[in-house]
Parts: C-alpha cells; structure tokens; sequence
C-alpha cells in the first residue's frame, strides 16, 4: 500500500476507496479535490453523510426512503391507493415515478430472494404486504384491490414473483398483475431478442396513432 | 432533474455529484450504499471528510500535505538536505517517493504557471523556493546545492521551468538539473514518439548489466 505524507490524507482515501467502484487511485482524486475546495464546501459533503446516514428513515407503510414516518407518496390522498406495486428497491421506485405513468402506491420489498446469497423471504417486507392487503380490507379504509409485481426479469425476480404470487392466493378477489414484456420504444426488431420479441407478439396490443413511437 | 423521495437522500447525492468524475446516477448508487452499511461505518466516512478539511496542514518548508507544521520527509534527518525536487503537487511526491530513488527533499509549487488559466508565478510557490535556497545557505545550516526540475513536459511545465530557472540565476553555484527524457522502461522503441527517442539517443548512458530492463 502506497504511503501518503498525511494521517488525515490516508484516512479520507481509506473511507473512500470503500465505496463501491472507487479504487485508491479515485479515492486519492477525490480527496486532494476536496483539498482545493472552500473549507465549508468539504465539511458540507461530510456532514450531509453523516446526517443521511444518523436521520433516514423507511416509511412504515411502504417501506421506501422517507423524512418521516409516511413518504411522500403515501402521503398524498391523490394517489390511488387501492393499487400496489411491489419493487425491489428504492432505486425501482424512482424509475418508475420518472415514468410518470403510476398513480398507485408501492411496496419496497429489499431485496429479492435468493439462496445463492442466502436471502430467504423472511428477511424481505413479503409478510408486512400480506399484513398490508388484509389490513386495508378493514372498515372505512380503501381496499387494495391489484398488486402489480414489478420485478427483474432475473431468476431471483421469478422466484419472488412465484412466492409473492402464493402468499396472495388467500386474497380471492386480489388481482395480481405484472410488467408487459415487449420489444422496447426505439428497438430495430432486427436486434430484437427472441424471447421478448415472442412475449411481444403473443401480448400484442390494439394499434393507435398515440403509440409512444410516434413522438420519435 | 429527478424527484428523490427524502431531502437527506437529495442533500447527500447534490453533494457527491460535485465531485469530479461522479455524475448522479453514480451519486446515487454511492448514496444507496450507504444507507446499505453499519451506520457506524457511513459516519466514519463523514467525519474523516470532516476531520481532513478541517485539520489538514501544509509543512512550512516544502509546502506538502502533513500533520504538523513539517512534513515526514523535512522532518526526516537522514534525507538529503542539499538536494531540493521541484514538483506540482502532493501527487508528484507521492508519485517519485514510490521509486524508492531519491533521498532529498521537495518543495511543492501548488501548480504550474499558466496564463490560460490565469496562474501567474505569483500564486505558486515560487518566491518561497527562492527564499528557502537563500537561507540555507546562512551558517550552521546545509546549503542547497542542487535544485531538480521534476515539472511535467506540457507548455506549462515547459513555462514554470524556463521561470523558475531565471529565477536561480541569482545563486551562482546552484546546480539546476531536470528529469532525463528517454524511452520508458518496457517500451518498443519501435511505437517510441520521434521526440523522446532522439532525446534518448542524444543522452544515451553507458551501458550496463544492471539495467532496470534486465528484471524484466
């Protein structure tokens, strides 16, 4: 390991090549970077880790990134709330609200299942959704009436979808749903792949001259 | 730009995407990282941020990253005292004590003059270099004998050395030397640039069985 002409120096370039995809040499960029900066600018970045790391919290319903105890989508009465969709992980979230096609809530699971990491269902927010459905079928609150599964198309991803899908059978009148597979908006079929092209035809759709093509 | 679903998230990636190199998708996977780790963890790395703007010095002699007011190397009594390395920055120190070959001191110039940039001699320390020879040439001290011009070979380099050097003018006994230019050590003379190759033909050296090339 190479040596550096300061404790503080080998400590800051120690915290960052931690980080994912930051290797010493990064990390030594970034912190002669941050040398050159304000001093205010520096301890700026210091403390807004500290306070994401000391204050976030997980929204009790939905499990997502939150200020406080309800996020911001649960939060809001204009949000159709008798809609569910289950995602992976936060990052899905906002994925899907950059869409700006999904008006219903959502579910954060945490994860997928997977025995190759030792993940089993237990450690993923699958019963706090089960508790969630029958809960909303209580007096006076908005039943949740379809959960959409939105998934990786992974083997982990099947094999959460296959779980959640049993543990939702004790709802009868549940409609449990999942993303279209399909060619994607500016794909040559020529380049296609043959699965998704399959999915594609099999599930195709009534034509319109509104088709998200068109706006190329 | 995107919705980000807590202002502790928003606050944490604006701050890391100021950081050369990150843009805020890898701002985000940085962020979501950390909200991934022990909390203890995540903290460390912000108060080492924290610590290092706060507390970093910069040695009084050579003007390098240190913990007191002189570094390591100054500080060291079995380094060359007579021979001072003129380079651009912490890196170069970091970069020519990783050979292993050179016992003398630095002085750190802070960058290199520039007048696209607007960096005159004036912000770099340079006058302070010139100050330093001259003290250590006062009685019981070790004169400088010997300044080496490590620079790189940019337009810049080229500036602040043909600088420096009218500067050193003014001590007559001063021996001013600079970096050899020549083929890198594993190099095909054949893909050599015509520059570098012609300067290594001109300052060829007797030959030798101990040639760095022979631990190939």
């Amino acid at each position: 390991m190479e040596q550096y002409p300061s404790q503080l120096l080998t400590s800051a370039i120690d915290e960052f090549s931690k980080l994912p995809g930051i290797g010493r040499k990064t990390a030594l960029r970034l912190t002669l970077h941050l040398l050159r900066l304000e001093p205010e600018r520096a301890i700026h970045l210091g403390e807004s880790l500290i306070r994401l790391r000391k204050e976030v919290r997980y929204c009790k319903c939905c499990h997502n990134l939150s200020d406080s105890d309800l996020c911001q989508i649960c939060a809001n009465p204009k949000r159709d709330a008798a809609t569910v969709c289950v995602v992976e992980n936060v990052k899905e979230v906002m994925a899907i609200e950059a869409t700006r096609q999904f008006q219903g809530l959502y579910h954060v699971l945490g994860g997928l299942i997977s025995p190759m990491d030792g993940i089993s269902p237990q450690q993923l927010e699958i019963d706090s959704l089960v508790e969630r459905i029958r809960q909303s079928q209580a007096e006076g609150k908005t039943p949740i009436n379809e959960v959409i599964l939105a998934l990786s198309t992974t083997m982990e991803g099947d094999l959460t979808n296959g779980y959640i899908f049993r543990q939702l059978q004790r709802f009868p009148h549940l409609k449990v749903t999942t993303l279209a597979l399909g060619v994607s908006v500016g794909d040559e079929i020529e380049y296609a792949d043959a699965v998704t092209l399959g999915r594609s035809i099999l599930n195709r759709t009534p034509f319109s001259l509104q088709s998200p093509a068109s706006s190329y």
